[in-house]
């Protein structure tokens, strides 16, 4: 947007030859917000498709809880991620209708009663993985995916995964959690045709490194189509498999 | 498959129940494939839907042109990346056809007939990450999506990449590649609702140390709906916002 | 096994010249389970030879129970490692027979009455690391293997070692336990014409790095016939060193 | 041996109650070798069962050839491993039966005439990974162990690998060479009833580090019966695995 | 300082050329101070323009308060930064009209009447960076610059930055706090003429390896004016901006 | 900018109220530049107070020329860092009277005939540190700042800095610059009132690991007023303190 | 001690032309002990000069307080570092006499005595130091050598250092102990004739990585004379510099 | 040295009581040098007891020459470590005398007449490791010490070392050079009294990352009296070796 073009746009909009509507909308895909007004970035569903999710970790209870509360006014959907039981009961008194799940540690607004669309499928290795798993399975359920969970699926009994291949091959996009060596991503990729979101886990003890030894793993794949999150991300994970199930769902995206 | 499951199959196909192709069918699900036939894994693009493409750092001239020309007799589209200047003549001798462009140093089969579908953006922070970016373009470009190309776009002049916002927005994918500090996946992310797929690149010195500066600052991305692929790994990128981009265009995606 | 193989598997078990029992073996080599039976692996002891073992940090203590009981069920050694008091008090209550050893922090099923075969010599650093001997210890004595412990046989004083020698040279394996700068199983190693499976332990501070400085040790040792497990990972050289142990013992291994 | 131990020895020597062989024999067990003899270790193939090899990377050429005509003086089978052609052709002017492999990068003494025992299964992930399998069997092959090779098997198309299941069933020691994300130990020690020694190489590119994401994979296996060696140490790997493969095939190890 | 000066000095002040105060005032600048006298550096404030500051990671309640009075009573504004409620609680009991802020956790005398001067601007990327920032802010008003808090504008809603770039362009210097991925001063350094102060925090989890990843993203940012102190090292931010403030306003700066 | 507040702003530009260079101001602050105009961010200079700088290393020397030539059409001062002979020769074809050093590696245009102003002190280890050191130097020089050079002052021999004292008293902004251990910052700072901006080079070996051991030091050094740039990073550091020494000279900055 | 020697030696012992004493002596420089006698390396101070010390971290107070007793039997000097308050109790109920020091956190017999001998400077950074710093002091003294405390001469302040050059100029040894940047033994190594003893401590955050900054420096000193001991080892650097100061007051070494 | 102390020294002169010898010498302790004079540390031996050495890497050969020549002109040893051939040669065409040791890489002046004192044992792991014990080795019998070389003594065959074990109990100091696993070094510290410097060696592969793996073993050793010098720094352990030699052959160190 040169001088230039702002100075036409405004002759055209003086002369009548434009409406208001025509240049606010012009100017709003800038996106500028009154930051005076709120801290709490409400545009960022209309720009991203995803709204504003609370990071539960590090946050005093009755500070979450005001933000539920702030966000829940203005949204269909609220989440806080990583939440402890503390802040579980902070929401829950501010608002009643809040469900929490200790395994995922989210703290949300009740189920929607929107029918879900398309499909994920949800690998899973070992068992101390799936507080990852679910966080990435409960955000994608709580946006309106349907998740097909396969847990306990490691490729240290690689019969385990090959006997759901039907399932994998079916899914608009594959979300694979693993820990310790974090091999499973690129067995799956090997055997799909749609993106892999592989999501390392802090789960191992010595040269794990805190889920360093998977996440390696995991950028290294010597099988295309993966991607990767941070370690225990399960939640960006769960943004973006949610994301293509939508795009696959939907169809007819862009094009020239 | 358990045993007793087995035993079913077989038995109705001794009684006609079922006939040959389809206990075929239902066991090919599993893919074992007579090895001793041929070491090239033919049976991938029918498993994966992408053929197996030749990484040619490493592997001579020679080498590299057999297993082209084998694969060529196959697919309409066989890839070569990381090619030298030498591997790219070595192919060439053997098929004459062979297309090699060296900045994203790829030597292919000619591009396609067919006309390329949907719409990735691609936006690349710095003149020197362009490599990779067109590794990634390339790639894409080859299996058959549009490509959107947002060159020179890093965060040190953000404006330049929010004047882009529209071609941002209206893509079914954005790849963002760049090195030294690796932001731009994170501002990217922030302005579009689609998946953002980041690479980063060894584009730096000092601390950049050969693009793990880049690579954590995308893994801990405050922006949601970003994962990421190994660094310069350009290929990966374009292999995964393909799969995304097709899923986009056709729709109708898997749903219970 | 290609798709002409079992179609003509198939056609010989249709006119009776294979029986149902050679086909449903031969395809059980793939050994694909129902997984909707159960999620625990009861098939991997016919796989690999060693049954499931519980891991038992970051479980819950019924959760252990829970398994250790099913497991009991269908085999004659239950182990859980890295278990609590918690957990023992817990598996306790469930099957009375447990016996738990504090050092090595593992609960199991009493031991056999079978007699031990064969030997291995397992060779300890420091006092420190002991537990993570005496997990080897344990693991190895479950499954039916005798163990000599030389205890207290750091480098820092190497006679204490080398008035050994007769017992490492007698073995049919050996795995050297160490922390700190982790140089055990290079002087072992020397002396020995027997496998040397080596453990380094996360005991030391500062430039230990929990593990890592006896880990590099150990990779890099300038004896040969070394290998080495994860630090702390007592169980997993228990396991190959039982396995060699065997192996050893019984001899007539394949031959062409 | 304590001073008060040591004059009962002498005393009974003396007195004729034991003899000198007996004496020897006795001290003999702590090998002090005369140094000023020699810096060349003759002795280790007494004390180890393995000659010594002469590790050809950053020495001279007719400084390893004059080594390995030293050593080829007083053993049967003598190698050089990571030796360049400069080197190959140095050794070959002073010993001429001596034979090169430029995959593997070994130069040795001519094949031995007899036959080989057992079986060890080497199983390698790619193509790049080849020079590191290779030095494994070749080492394995020239010390008399038969070695069954099984390459292009990575996890990236699992099948290859289940198709030889009963190749690896049936050995009496699995090394797996992988490069990249280095899963493949993983997988195969899920299937076997063996030790399988992982070896690390330093094939990839960006975060694989030069090995150190296959070596972390290795190290954080979940599948039991895996032990690791330095990365791209398939020497390490062949030593090992072929004194597995010789206590298998001669068997009745020691045992109280 | 020669000999040769030294003893033309001396000889110059024997025969009344220069007197007492020059001689003392030349050797004076290499602030040579009777060490048995106090630990304490009060000389710090003429040698650098800052009295020494109480970190109180680490030290006890008492010995902080110890320390807090005797500073006090040489000096206007003393701080104890990292310092606990107890610390705060001990000091008080000690110095009635110290001030702890329980959000930057400093505690200090109270604040001066002298009006302050200039502008600092301080972007902060997230609320969980605002201890930090606040540490930073806290140093600089207690020193007597203005400060202009410009919290929440982290990179992902980039449009919130942009609408306040009026208040970064007017100030003298720009300290930029931020975790997680850390890009925030990259962004702003591309938008304004005065040095950016960036300040990584260990806000983050997974692969932000406690303030890594953020440290990296700023010592590698593409836009120059970037300089980078340690992982939550507000108070370090917070003087050198004070330091650069100042020369802004005072102006008339050192000139050959 | 809400839509409120734009909706207003057009509302009184129709009615007269405000002109169209007002509205153009306003929006103007955001900057939007007209990429498709050119790639070259031109307006840096206006938004930052400095030209685009062109970084040498990885770009073909005819590129570097025909951009340098397009930067010298439109700057009085333009700058190629990172430059190798070649590039100078080739930009030397192109532009006459560009001027290369082959110490800082720079070539640049010639000097300004404009008087320098303030004052920086431009403190260095090691001889072997005179590159990055020198880069810094022509950086602040070409910009217009006076520079005082103190080399060979590394902490090894205290005394050399200390005689220097008043040289580092009287300046604007110190840069001290160090290899090895990386020292000589922490000291400077413990003597002068103005920031240090401290640049650690890749001078060094073993442990040094290519300049982070200078790195780390600096980061956390126990002086305060020090700030920290990449490794070899002489250009950044030389940019900020040209930043600090101008507002320094300039003074009457920014006041409430 | 090749067999021929020893069979020779065998050979004159018998005849008589040596005795008994004579083949004692020739063997006993193996130091081989009777391991069956007891664990605990009494036979240390003979080889070392130095009895085994106690390293608390990680034992039992029970454990601890029995090895104490047990070494007092035959010891003048039982030190225990790293003991909490807990062991310390423990050692007094046991032996009475014991001593224990809370900010060294050592628990050892009641001082010698004898007079003390020597010196050793040991110059300190940082109060945080001291724990570090004393745990050398009190092994120095408990060995022997007198000890001359620098406490609080961090670089930040380098003329309290300087202060101070005549007792580290006339000491034996210099023990230097810091923590942050760890840069004092590289000024320190600058001043003195003798050997430098650096110890890194743990003391700082964020990018000082528990030391690793400290070690690194010291390791990179670009001063010659400075060897380094493990973070937070004020032990072993104890150890050592008491070692020096007695080959410094004993003189007449070995010399041929 | 308080201002008022300087008063009363000057007023003590003033009077004549102390006169101007005494003065400057007083004032001489801080070793201020005129650095206008001359930037090479002439004064260094005065005050460290060694020469200036140059270190070689990265010098130009006729850089090095020109002060190889000028430090001759003052000083008897003049050492040049880590020279080219190049280098070696320009320092004989000025200065003909000079001697070049191609292993070590240091070129000297030629060897003093005079008597070497004392011994230093020097133990040498492989013969890989050679360059550097012989820098060592080289520095020590310039400065004067008698040096015992041990080479090829690796602890993968313990003998070879302790039949040397009288040789090194009769040095004044060790110094232990190994590089892989670097063990060396505990060992030894457990057989000997007096002081071991460790220096670690880059030579290995994989994961002995450049040395690193030999500098951690080192840092961490089991075994008290060992202190570490950086990687491949052969000089610093010379020096530091010497220092203690000499220390021992003189005595009659420090006492208070």
């Amino acid at each position: 947007m040169t001088p230039e073009y702002l100075k036409t746009l405004l002759a055209r909009f003086k002369s009548g030859e434009v409406d208001e509507g025509a240049v606010v909308e012009e100017l709003a895909k800038f996106s500028f917000e009154e930051v005076g007004f709120a801290k709490i970035d409400h545009n960022r569903a209309m720009r991203t498709g995803y709204p504003e999710v609370i990071f539960g970790e590090g946050k005093r209870p009755e500070q979450v809880a005001e933000i539920f509360v702030n966000l829940a006014a203005r949204n269909e959907v609220v989440l806080c991620t990583r939440a402890s039981g503390e802040i579980a009961e902070a929401v829950k008194k501010r608002f009643a209708a809040a469900v929490y799940d200790n395994l995922s540690r989210i703290v949300m607004t009740p189920p929607s009663k929107k029918e879900r669309v398309g499909e994920v499928a949800l690998a899973c290795a070992g068992t101390s993985d799936l507080p990852v798993a679910e966080e990435a399975a409960q955000v994608m359920e709580a946006f309106g995916s349907n998740v097909k969970r396969l847990y306990d699926v490691g490729v240290a009994g690689v019969h385990r995964l090959l006997s759901h291949v039907d399932t994998l091959k079916s899914a608009n996009c594959v979300v694979a959690v693993a820990g310790m060596e974090g091999a499973l991503p690129s067995v799956v990729a090997g055997l799909v045709k749609v993106p892999v979101i592989a999501v390392p886990t802090s789960v191992g003890y010595g040269s794990a490194f805190g889920g360093i030894a998977a996440l390696l793993t995991m950028l290294n794949s010597c099988a295309s189509g993966v991607s990767v999150v941070n370690i225990d991300n399960g939640f960006g994970a769960g943004v973006q498999a949610d994301m293509i199930n939508k795009l696959a769902v939907k169809g007819g995206g862009a094009s020239r």
